[in-house]
């Protein structure tokens, strides 16, 4: 720390991304991102053309992006907003919309960044438990005076609210913006974007990260009321306006064009989760009921820390988080069937080194 | 605006970016681009392979850049932090070193976000007049007890401190910081990077998007002590983790390589800079001594306004600044010989014009 720090900055805590290894080969399921590549439409559209028009800024509008997103999920494209990734959107609610007044919640277990900015922002917020099963019990959320953030599917459990749920939180927080975060909708769960037009203080966030394979062109956005999304532009504008890159552009708009293609993908890994949650169970893991394109997993038998650092000695890279009530859990991303084939065989492996040893937790 | 933006905003003020017009083919001398497109090798590396990996997340650590920049620089790695765009640079460095108590100044004439930045930070920022002939008068910034961020060259007026004034800034404000914003150093000023080692509180920030062609590309950077940036990569981590993305990133490594296009590019723009600062004056303009990528001119029997005014509707874009002091000069960003004696026929044109019809101020 330098000594020209603001004092208002010393508690900042930083988010701890996952492991980007660079030396060995892994298969590297501990971030989220699809196994495939980004579409092929998306490959032909970034060519010498592309690249030899970096020497002109990008659009600070993103307004070809934005009437592509505007079409595809039919909403104006005055109802959105693009960010260098789902994590600037969310960053930018935060400084738009909570401060000392309007303070937070979101659950205890979730997207560890929501406490991160909270933090970030002097925001108070409350982490308010899950259920012992991991479930969101929405009473805890009905009138409650705080802005709110939810992911749906949440992370990492991938468990989802019903949309009926969603609503009550909406029609019972009227005065306070309610952050649907769907980073995971695609993969099997519905989105919310329906009820923009009937709740003015619902944010929807959504990112090309996962389901469009395109975490390294860092694409996110928020689908919300007119107002808001000119809220969060002028916070953009006053902060980076530029802040989408033309190749990234050029990417988000061929990517949303093909929709086959992103149909296809989302199908493949909802396929291979179905059977990973059917063959980790009948090894003997607790799975719970996820929408994304991961797993959260444990095992009676086998402390999850043991598991993770073992697994990734056989070369598979999981998620582990040493944190009250899930450090009994792996989080393991969907990989293509061949990745998926090898966990499994691994993990079966482990698992009888373990017994070999007696019972380890 | 919406009934949920946080009071603190109220005020928030949008920096105004230069037109990026879709419709008609412009000459585009109004956002100081390079008219020159990328280094060869930043096309080469931007493959097939390389957008096939966009599944993946960019590293958070931006690391081959940042050992790229350093090694070009002679700096350690960790003296380096990169940014998506200067722009966001500048931003994090305001969150980061100034406050209420940490007061900002800068010139009355300059780079117009700096004003944006303060207010929108809620940071008290003195706005020191230039002198008459707008160069900066060092004594105003002589023990000044504020953090002070000085564009040198300066905008839009492209002139230029020397290292013996910025080092008597730097060695008079040791408990402040001192930025300095070199986005067009290159074009024939020298740097402030030699002087991190020896003053703590310096800061130097540039940018790929004029000398380096990627405007488009988004990558800014800063220069300073370790402790300095171990306080901006906090910044970043509590905000946007992954702010580089996989392509830019591939880009600005390819282009720092290729040191001899880069010098052999402004080269190229500097020889056409002197030549046309030539022809101006010889038109009977006011033509400030730039060392930048673009001019600032005025001249006595033609309103600014009215110049830029004409020169668009002849197919050129410029910048016009309706700002105190500065609203009879106009900018033109240098572009190639070819576009520039376009544009010194099209003035010619219209000075005769504007002679025909008498003086107009």
């Amino acid at each position: 720390m330098s000594r020209f720090l603001s004092n208002e900055l010393n508690n900042l805590e930083a988010y701890v991304p996952g492991e980007q290894p660079k030396d060995v080969k892994y298969i590297k399921l501990n971030t989220n991102e699809s196994p495939y590549p980004p579409s092929p439409k998306v490959i032909e559209a970034i060519n010498k053309l592309a690249v030899e028009g970096l020497n002109l800024y990008s659009d600070p509008d993103t307004r070809e992006l934005t009437l592509s997103l505007a079409k595809f999920y039919s909403v104006k494209p005055e109802q959105i907003f693009v960010g260098n990734g789902s994590d600037e959107v969310l960053a930018f609610i935060f400084r738009a919309f909570f401060d000392k007044e309007r303070k937070g919640c979101f659950p205890d277990i979730t997207y560890g960044f929501y406490k991160v900015y909270a933090k970030s922002f002097g925001i108070d917020a409350n982490q308010i438990p899950l259920r012992d099963d991991f479930t969101i019990d929405i009473n805890n959320y009905i009138n409650c005076g705080r802005n709110i953030i939810i992911a749906n599917p949440n992370a990492p459990t991938g468990l989802v609210l019903s949309h009926e749920e969603i609503i009550k939180i909406l029609k019972t927080n009227t005065d306070r913006v309610v952050v649907i975060d769907e980073a995971y909708v695609d993969f099997g769960s519905k989105s919310c974007i329906d009820l923009i037009n009937s709740n003015h203080n619902l944010i929807v966030v959504q990112t090309f990260s996962k389901s469009r394979s395109l975490a390294g062109g860092r694409i996110g956005y928020a689908i919300a009321s007119e107002e808001i999304i000119e809220d969060l532009n002028k916070i953009k504008f006053s902060f980076s306006p530029y802040n989408i890159n033309s190749l990234s552009s050029i990417a988000g708009i061929a990517s949303v064009k093909d929709e086959a293609y992103f149909h296809e993908c989302n199908k493949k890994v909802i396929r291979t989760r179905e059977r990973v949650k059917e063959e980790f169970r009948k090894l003997g893991f607790k799975v719970l009921d996820t929408k994304t394109n991961f797993v959260f997993v444990s095992h009676e038998d086998m402390a999850a820390r043991e598991y993770h650092k073992k697994i990734r000695e056989n070369g598979v890279l999981t998620r582990y988080y040493d944190e009250a009530r899930i450090d009994n859990y792996v989080r393991i991303t969907i990989g293509t069937d061949e990745e998926m084939n090898e966990v499994m065989k691994i993990t079966e492996k482990i698992l009888i080194e373990f017994a070999s040893l007696g019972k380890v937790i």
